[in-house]
């Protein structure tokens, strides 16, 4: 899915929500543990209820990953069951990969081809720490996304991403600089904590045409309509993503009606922002 | 596997050598395609016909991954087969991975906890972008390592592992000076590139007493000498990595005498090296 079509589906649909599949086996509904693949059937029937008002679907590597190979068995499935909404969904392999050249082709293998590898998602996320070479193997998929992580929603984002050199640039500033180099506004985007929505602004002064995908609405507190505010440009440019608030947003077996709500509530959320921006009529 | 228990086993085989298990299906020797599962059975015969020389291997996860299941099934197979070795080789899972906490945990869930995910690896590599909460998770498990990476091997390390601030520190020794602060010199390793030996004397001004993790020797061209010279410290303090140059010895039916060859070359030259050091009688 390119820049455009990406756009006209935010248009189409009045939303810019990503809803993270952080789909953690221990706070799946207990009635579905008796099911083939709980993990599976948790996805499948979130994605029924939701999929109406969401433009993207991320799933977490690690969550599928720490339960081993049926855990990736849940995943082959769900990416499976996606493909039924194949261009009404963008999909996102959160994955935080990174490391040399021909390790990172591998790692793009594993996620954008589906003949090796069994998956095909559109975008994966990219570590930025091991540099130029360590991203490009992502760019070369074409209709491929690679999503690189600059200022991140979590308190450890200071350590080094904060770190600052005489002019006072900041380390993700650098990788917004420079990686936006390496790819361009149809192949790349940047993650951007919604916990740091006044950065938003500078961010956009670096990158003012670039999607960013904003983690960190919902269960860690950032504010949507300040996100909005720093982060819109002519082309939305803006994925918010919102995982536990929806996900688990009910732990009975109205965990999928409930999930939708809390969906639907972002959605006319965002309707407004994107009128209020004259991005839709 | 503690810090003692390395130490010791590297002066038992008088080697400080991690053989990197890059498995790549397209170079495996063809004469194994026709077996049921052709990366596990390369790899087990590389190990057999190496294990005496080597005190580590470090399977690299995206060249599984890149196939699927299917390379998971040989990686798990591999995993299985290693602890026939038990007290006599360390593992480390080359995973690059890191975010944010809660995620984190399951990262390292799918490396540590094998009921949970069926691998039990002694260590992961880990990325440190998002910084302190990304990190600290895989430290919370008892007898487990993180090796962080500081410095790489690749050309793409000057893009932001030599951006420096006021004080002309650089961000990888950020890293350094931070991250020793959260784990102990008994859970956590640092990565540091074979290409850069020259600075792995400034590194060790900061971190005396870890053990580093030195890939690039081989087939991108570090000098096992230079590495030895600035890195060694008074418990070996040293993994050196080589994949490459090992595992493709040969891509004939010898392959895993020829990988052998290359093994043992290496350990007879890092046994003259602790020799020289006084690290073995």
């Amino acid at each position: 899915m390119n820049r455009s079509d990406l756009f006209h589906l935010i248009q189409k649909k009045k939303s810019f929500l990503c809803v993270g599949l952080d789909s953690d086996f221990t706070k799946i509904p207990k009635h579905l543990l008796s099911s083939d693949d709980p993990v599976f059937e948790f996805n499948k029937q979130i994605i029924d209820a939701t999929h109406s008002f969401v433009v993207a679907y991320k799933p977490n590597l690690a969550f599928y990953e720490s339960r081993g190979i049926k855990g990736l068995i849940s995943l082959e499935k769900t990416m499976n069951y996606l493909e039924k909404f194949n261009d009404e969904v963008f999909t996102i392999a959160d994955a935080k990969r990174g490391d040399i050249g021909n390790t990172s082709t591998q790692y793009a293998i594993s996620v954008f081809d589906k003949q090796a590898s069994g998956f095909s998602f559109d975008a994966i996320t990219v570590a930025p720490y091991m540099g130029a070479d360590s991203v490009q193997p992502f760019l070369a998929f074409p209709g491929k996304w690679a999503i690189i992580l600059a200022l991140t929603s979590n308190k450890g984002s200071d350590d080094f991403q904060l770190f600052a050199d005489v002019n006072e640039t900041h380390l993700f500033e650098r990788v917004l600089v420079r990686a936006s180099k390496w790819g361009t506004i149809d192949n790349m985007m940047f993650v951007v904590g919604a916990t740091k929505a006044e950065m938003i602004g500078r961010i956009r002064k670096i990158v003012p045409d670039h999607f960013l995908l904003v983690p960190g609405v919902g269960a860690q507190g950032g504010d949507l309509d300040a996100v909005a505010k720093y982060g819109l440009n002519n082309q939305c440019g803006l994925l918010v993503n919102a995982s536990r608030s929806i996900l688990f947003a009910s732990s009975g077996i109205d965990f999928a009606e409930k999930a939708a709500l809390e969906a639907h509530s972002m959605q006319i959320e965002m309707e407004g922002i994107l009128q209020t921006h004259h991005l839709i009529r």
